[in-house]
C-alpha cells in the first residue's frame, strides 16, 4: 500500500556547452534553426535533469550510474529513450512518479511556442506529469553569453511500500 | 476529495541584472540603498521564481506565459502583485498551495535581519507558507561579482481531485 | 497525527571557492588527493545545502540563523556535525523528514566511486534517507573552471499536526 511516508523528492542540475552544427534537442523535442548541446548523447539537458531528479528522488543513482561510462549503447541516446528506460526501471521497483518539473535556463530555443509540445513529449515517455518551463540568465554566466545551457528538474515519486 | 496521489512539486530559477538607482524590491520587501534589479517589472527575482515554481507545480505554463508578453499592464508590476494573482488563478483551479521554499543567490542586499518581514510579505501575497533564506556565491560567477542577483524556488501543490 | 497538509518542501542552493591544500570534505566523507573548499566551516557544500534545505522546508530559517554569525562553536564544525544538530531541532519541533535529494555541481571530486559511502555517512547523521548525485558544469563557470563548487539540495518535511 502507499502511504504518505513513502513519498520522496528528488532534484538534479545539468549543463551542456552548445556545438556548433548539432541538432537542437531540448526537451523531447527538435529546435530547428538553433544548435544543439555537445554530449555523448543528443545533449537534452531537459531531459537529462529530468532523468537525475527522478533516480535521486528514487534513490537509484544518478545519470552517471544509470548510463554507466563508456557504454556504446549510449551514444548519441535521446533524452526521450532515457525517459522511457527510466519508466521501465521505476515500475520495475514499484514506484510510482507522481510528477517532475523541469525548467531549461538558456538564451535559446524559445520554449513558450513549443512548451505544450515539449510537456507532451517527455509526459508520454516518461508516463507521468512533465513539467517545461524556460527562464535565462539575462545575458549573464555561461548560459548568458551562448557558451551552455542548463536545467534545472524536481521529482515526485512515491517509493512504494515495499 | 484531495489525495496523496494529487500532489506535485514545481522547482524555478530566475536571474536579474542588478540596475543603479533602481529601487530594490527582493522577496516582496523594500531594501534601502542597495540597487535593484532589471527587468520591465520591479526585478524581484525570489518573487518570480515562487511564481514560476508554483505554476510549474500545477502544470500552468510559467512566467512568461502568465504575464504574457509586451502586455503594458505588467509595466513595473511587484512581485507581491504577482502572487496575489496567482492565488486567485490557483483558487480558480481548486488547487492548494501547500509551501513554497524560495533562496536568493546574491551578495546583497542582508536578508538575515528582514527574513521574517519578507516571508510575512509573500506568505500574505500567496495565502500559503512562503519560506525565504539567503546565500552568495562566495564571490563567484554573476551573482558573486555584483553583476547580478539569481533565485530559486520550490513548490508543493495539491492540485485537487478534479 | 501526520497528514497530507502537513507535507512541505525546502529547497537550497549553496557555492564555495575551493582552497589549495585544505582537506576536501564533501558530502561527509573525506576525498583524498583533492582540494577541499574555504569556509568557516569545513567547507562541505553537499552538507550545507542538505541542512538549508531542511530548515526552509521546516520553516526554521536557514544556516545563517542556524549556525550564527561568528560563533566560534562552529569554526571548522562538519557538515555531518551540522547534519546531527539539525536532527535534534527536528526531532525537538515534533517535525519528520521524509527524505532530502543532494546533487554536488563540481568538476571533481569524483562521487561515482564513493557515492554509497557518502549516502550512509549523511543519512546516519540526518537521521532520513539523504540520496546523493553529483554533475559538472561542462567546464563552464565558476565550478566548471575549478574555482568553486556548489550544491542543490530538496527537502520533504512533514512538519507535524502541531
Amino acid at each position: 500500500m502507499t502511504t504518505m511516508n513513502n513519498l520522496r523528492v528528488g532534484t538534479a542540475f545539468d549543463a551542456h556547452q552548445i556545438e556548433a552544427g548539432k541538432p537542437c534537442w531540448i526537451a523531447g523535442i527538435l529546435h530547428d534553426g538553433v544548435d544543439g548541446c555537445e554530449g555523448h548523447s543528443d545533449g537534452d539537458v531537459v531531459a537529462h535533469a529530468v532523468v537525475d531528479a527522478v533516480l535521486s528522488a528514487a534513490g537509484l543513482g544518478d545519470l552517471g550510474s544509470f548510463v554507466g561510462v563508456g557504454r556504446p549503447a549510449y551514444d548519441g541516446v535521446s533524452g526521450v529513450a532515457l525517459l522511457r528506460e527510466l519508466r521501465e526501471l521505476i515500475d520495475a521497483k514499484g514506484a510510482v512518479i507522481l510528477n517532475v518539473s523541469a525548467q531549461l535556463i538558456a538564451q535559446s530555443p524559445k520554449m513558450g511556442p513549443v512548451r505544450a509540445a515539449a510537456e507532451a513529449a517527455l509526459t508520454e515517455a516518461l508516463g507521468a506529469p512533465v513539467s517545461v518551463s524556460a527562464t535565462t540568465t539575462d545575458h549573464m554566466g555561461f548560459t548568458g553569453s551562448g557558451q551552455g545551457r542548463a536545467a534545472i528538474a524536481t521529482a515526485l515519486v512515491d517509493v512504494g511500500g515495499v
